[in-house]
């Protein structure tokens, strides 16, 4: 480990470090979410190092907003939490899909609503999974059908104002802290 | 499910569900950083439905700021994206300790840096954990030690202008997108 001086902080955004190098690799857990891989791997430092690797589906996240400035939620029971949180509507995309269709594909089922949507911005799930989320608005979104629930689906959709979403991301009570913070800058405001 | 109507809107916001019933749980799977529990809930439907639940435990990230207004990365490889990343300073809190002495002890093993610890926020893992990220600045941060990486830790501290946190913030190859955006907005700046 180096302390890069501040005369080198550009160089060292762009400067490669050694790659650790894979000596074996075996899945240590497969469940319909989530699999995980036992893999060892040779440090630079000569060190052997096991790490437990997540694959899992992306998510898509999607915050429709109506012409009127309404937010439009889901009230949903999460079972990790262990209580109802008011979410932004996602989940996961599916395999072969593009993903802003399963944005609008996961907004359409939750909650009914169709428009334009637009992307903006994508983070890994975590320093472990090979996962990504991607981040999107609807603009002009509008109640099309009624909300297609799954049966492991259990929740209301609940339309709010810009105000009401600031205190909500204030609170900690949310899954989707990201898009949230994402969301209310692309609404021109300030939680 | 019922489409709230805008009037019930604040109502919706704090009105109940009714909660799932858990019918049967098992430990699915147990390695050093997580364990899954299969549980299979009763719905509110009748459905009984199976979910894999995730413990692990809580994560804690802190930003250091420095008076002359620089900004404390580390470049980490991450196992799970597969690639190197800048990355804020943070990990897992021990079971015993105060969330903001973890965030404090991440940063001075990762980087020598000590500071006034700010709460920022927190946030869910995800909707399937039991665990929750908490988000710190470090105010006035400087270096008082060398790093003291880990067997499994691989990386370089890097110091940067907050000109080019935002082009990272943007180029969304972070694991902690929400934790970099709440410090972006304490900073007072846009990305």
């Amino acid at each position: 480990v180096k302390q890069i001086e501040e005369s080198e902080a550009h160089a060292g955004m762009t400067q490669t470090l050694e790659a650790p190098v894979q000596v074996s690799e075996r899945v240590d857990y497969d469940s319909p979410y989530l699999t995980v891989r036992k893999v060892v791997k040779a440090m630079p430092s000569g060190d052997h190092v096991t790490f437990y690797l997540r694959d899992e589906a992306d998510v898509a996240v999607c915050l429709p907003v109506t012409d009127d400035g309404h937010l439009i939620l889901v009230k949903e029971y999460r079972h990790g939490p262990g209580r109802e949180l008011l979410e932004i509507p996602g989940g996961f995309v599916d395999a072969e899909e593009e993903v802003s269709n399963g944005a609008a594909r996961e907004v359409r089922e939750e909650t009914g609503y169709e428009g334009r949507i637009v992307h903006l911005g994508s983070t890994w799930i975590s320093a472990y999974s090979t996962a990504r989320k991607h981040i999107f608005m609807m603009r002009s979104a509008r109640q099309t059908s009624r909300p297609q629930p799954a049966p492991s689906d259990h929740f209301q959709v609940v339309k709010v104002k810009q105000e009401q979403f600031g205190q909500l991301v204030r609170s900690g009570e949310l899954t989707d802290l990201d898009a949230a913070l994402l969301c209310l800058r692309a609404l021109g405001e300030a939680a």
